[in-house]
């Protein structure tokens, strides 16, 4: 039987009592800390009725609160029921500093260690002590014990990926990223993220959608050996020769004692305070160990992809882009006959040209498939009510992508539906230029992502225009459609862009009410040989294969070069994706990539 | 007599052992922390003979060492002994890290607190105490005590600034800036910066050359009052009238005793840990009191202008303007009649007709004059030797600036001298190209500079050259030339550019051996009006008047929109300037600004 949300806050509420708390906090959050949240780990959402990707709970023992982001001011007042919870935007009002106003000294609060990081743990219990209020680790989580409902976890077979695609060994991997450990004083590093996990081992998994992970985590020793903690029966046959020497899978209940055992031994422990719960770097500490705070040893190697999975990228873009246009040339003729789909339709359409392709495992996220003024929302998903039908005279955006064996991708197209507005080709072309922009840039090495960030708004903004999303996101190799450690946007992270870090350009212009435009290609950094008084500097080389929709472009805002750069890419286009169509396919690319 | 070196060092050892004392550190730092050190506290210059603006000395018992950054690599050598000083690089060999390996456990190093800020002394304390190396203040410092013929500190009498170039009374600017001081929780603050107690009392002194200021240190409350610790010599008629309520003025030997009662009375400070010297904040924190680490709460009001200021500072930009083409119209037909002076009487010349200027007070900093390759170095100083002759066909930079009563200057202008080279236009266009991209653009609320840097940078970059240096600094209002919060640079430091800051916008590209060029205006940010979905958009107004160099000027490298630029620059800088010209200067002005 389906708990209420009354029910489950009384059952929460019993738990707490039982365990004399008198708050209880519930992150989004699980204990593998992604961006992506298992169903039978979606505490948050069972408890609140909350679908949004980011969010905290506080239940008290007569109140509850949700803190929200701005992205989900309206979302959270539909689905999250008001007579249970009171609302708060979470950068006005912080949810450890709210807490620590409603409760006396002396109260405590309750928080499963096991679904924080470090930092917010260090971080409140130094708010909270300053009203003398106790931030207490349970050891059963309230919600766990409530949860009657609670899905089973995935049982998914784990994936050993061909060494043809990952271009080198685990056991490589492994030793070059232990010798790291070791240059940083550690003898071992706590790897918490499940792609670091899945990159390490050649191995990836179906335990979460869209993102090709098994549920783990691992320590790795500086000699390259590594403790893999997981659901044993997700370890394929021929995983132990696959990974070769040094790899020990336990289940994860055994990791609280192997933390205790680092501990014990006295090690030096690297280890993310941002990517690692708090449970496991503070069993380790409390036993003994010492833990130097650093950025997870495997994200920079991981993130700078080496020439077999650039190729494997580059191959997938090519098969990618075949099917993407299929759906453009398709959806055009469709448009043309007057029929106007929705944006279901429209999304599995083109997950089904997708899937087609040689070496498809799923889709990297769910297609946003934004018809007219659906579009204004960045993050819109039509799964979420109605989807809406393509009006006429509008602009469709579609930002979709896929994980193949060889690579990811990630693409987004704006296209006329009919006959776009002025206004519409004036915004496409402003967006459009930024694009070019970024794609055409230079830069010296140990330039990082936020110093380039201006150069794909300053068309925007010099009409008073902007977008309120970063430009540019890490993408990983058959593997997250979002990695780090780099990226692009207005606030800098000081990583440098390094050779072989994919990355999106995607600029865009959201007309509230109005419609939306996205220009995204995935690129990455090359080492072209330019280099001056010895300092070498770094381009984009362009991954993605689909033209810009001509009709959406004034070529009166550009200048020569600008359509240079469109021409030449086109000519790629067309040159990398004709030999895998024919027919009114072909024929539609040959008008799409035409000289302007 | 005048010490030798060897005599100065053996000195100082003496009084080291007096004190115990197995290391003595010296900064090149005063107890006054900015970048200017008057003669009488240049005691590092003393004990070693190096004029840098930048350094550290070490002196052990028996060895010495100097670090210095990459910039003075060449120039320590040439001038501080190799008998008695070993060299190191401060970004390779940080100096406390060096000294932690040359000690013993239970060594002691002693430093003067009044000369390190609170940031070197809690760093250097953390890395020397995990050798077990003692880090001791020491009550009377060695360097003073060894140095015989020590400069008497400068007796100049401050002078009272009118509110008709401050715009607000001290009064006003104090009971806003304690206000900000109570809004951070502090009932005080330490203002130790040197501009930023000028600013707040509406005086200026002269007691550093190019610098404005008096010398002192300052305590202000929440309420506004303030205690003003200085020379009392220093101190004119009327101050007490023209200062408003509220201000103790006491001898600097009185401030101990006042950081001592601020501690007893159990306040929180408000202190700036990069810019209050170690001394203060021990001193007081020692006593009871709690600090607050943050900015110098005068930072940010001072560097936005009021219209007041914004008006000074367009003013003195006229009169600088017209002073610099009076020196380029003269220049050009002394070259023209074949004269090639050298960069020192060049120099001076400038000097002399800035002099004549209403207003003016001194120079905002040495004159840059730079003949051909001398301008491959930034920071060239044709006083470090043999000033150079301008050689026939090529191209010489001149970096300058003035103080006037109702405002600062800081200019570059890199000019033809015969006729430049193909190379030598090209890259001038380069470096102008990005000057002008930094001089149009428009930015939304909340953008910092580093986020804008990359304009300036692009069209070097997109050919493989760059230049060591920032984009752009603060400057102040008769007051110090580089100025914080904000800057334009590669690394971020989070500040936003805001309404009525003053910022240079001087990219250079400098070919080693070869030349130098930089393009420098300081522009002021404006807001003009444009908004979108509420959120404001500023841009750059430029202050700075005088015509770029147009025989350097590679047109067919330039955008129609680059072009007119340039065309409506020169046209505003002939229409402010022609009127305070005449004769041979106004036809040069006319013929240096015709349209391109």
């Amino acid at each position: 039987m389906t708990q209420s949300i009354e029910q489950k806050l009384r059952a929460i509420r019993q738990h707490m009592a039982d365990q004399h708390l008198d708050a209880f906090i519930v992150p989004r959050a699980d204990e593998y800390l992604g961006e992506y949240v298992p169903e039978h780990n979606q505490r948050l959402h069972w408890c609140s009725d909350f679908t949004g990707s980011a969010g905290t709970v506080i239940i008290l023992k007569d109140r509850a609160a949700i803190f929200t982001d701005g992205r989900y001011t309206i979302q959270v007042r539909q689905q999250v029921n008001a007579d249970f919870f009171e609302f708060y935007h979470l950068v006005d009002t912080p949810h450890v500093g709210w807490l620590s106003e409603q409760l006396p000294a002396g109260a405590t609060v309750g928080f499963d260690s096991k679904v924080h990081n470090l930092n917010w743990y260090k971080t409140s219990v130094r708010t909270l002590s300053e009203k003398q209020i106790n931030l207490v680790a349970v050891t059963q989580n309230p919600i766990d014990l409530s949860w009657t409902d609670r899905p089973t976890p995935t049982q998914h077979m784990g994936l050993l990926l061909d060494q043809k695609y990952t271009g080198l060994s685990s056991l490589a991997k492994r030793q070059q990223i232990g010798a790291e450990i070791a240059k940083q004083g550690a003898n071992a590093s706590f790897i918490s993220a499940l792609d670091s996990i899945a990159w390490l081992l050649n191995i990836r998994g179906k335990d979460i959608h869209c993102f090709c992970v098994i549920l783990g985590s691992a320590v790795l020793m500086q000699d390259g050996s590594m403790t893999f903690f997981t659901d044993l029966a997700k370890i394929p046959a021929g995983f132990a020769e696959h990974v070769g020497e040094g790899v020990t899978v336990l289940a994860e209940s055994q990791a609280t004692a192997t933390y205790q055992s680092l501990g014990q031994q006295k090690l030096t422990i690297l280890a993310d305070p941002e990517t690692s719960n708090a449970f496991s770097l503070l069993t380790a500490e409390k036993a003994g160990a010492t833990l130097i705070a650093g950025l997870d040893p495997v994200a920079t190697p991981k993130a700078c992809k080496n020439s077999t999975e650039l190729n494997g990228m580059q191959q997938a873009h090519i098969r990618d882009g075949a099917s993407e246009v299929r759906f453009l040339c398709w959806l055009e003729n469709e448009v043309a006959q007057g029929k106007l789909y929705d944006e279901g339709f429209l999304s599995d359409k083109l997950t089904t040209f997708r899937a087609s392709n040689d070496l498809y495992v799923e889709l990297s996220f769910d297609t946003i498939s934004a018809a007219g003024s659906n579009a204004a929302m960045c993050h819109y998903n039509h799964l979420n009510g109605k989807p809406a039908t393509l009006p006429m005279n509008s602009i469709y955006l579609v930002d979709s992508g896929a994980q193949y064996l060889d690579g990811t991708t990630d693409i987004t197209r704006t296209v006329a539906i009919g006959t776009p507005s002025d206004e519409h080709k004036k915004m496409f072309t402003l967006v459009l230029k930024g694009h070019i922009a970024l794609a055409q840039v230079k830069f010296p090495v140990g330039t990082n992502g936020s110093q380039l960030d201006v150069l794909a708004r300053q068309f925007l903004w010099q009409q008073g225009y902007d977008y309120d999303h970063g430009t540019g996101h890490g993408v990983g190799c058959f593997l997250n459609v979002h990695e780090g450690p780099h990226r692009i946007a207005k606030n800098s992270n000081g990583v440098a862009l390094q050779p072989g870090m994919v990355v999106s350009n995607e600029p865009g212009y959201y007309k509230q009410d109005g419609y939306g435009i996205r220009c995204e290609n995935l690129v990455y950094v090359a080492d072209k040989g330019l280099a001056h008084d010895g300092k070498k500097f770094y381009q984009f080389e362009t991954l993605t294969l689909v033209p810009f929709d001509l009709n959406l472009i004034d070529t009166s805002l550009l200048t020569k070069n600008e359509v240079n750069w469109i021409n030449n890419y086109h000519a790629e286009v067309k040159q990398k994706i004709s030999p895998l169509l024919t027919g009114a396919d072909l024929a539609w690319l040959e008008q799409a990539t035409r000289h302007i």
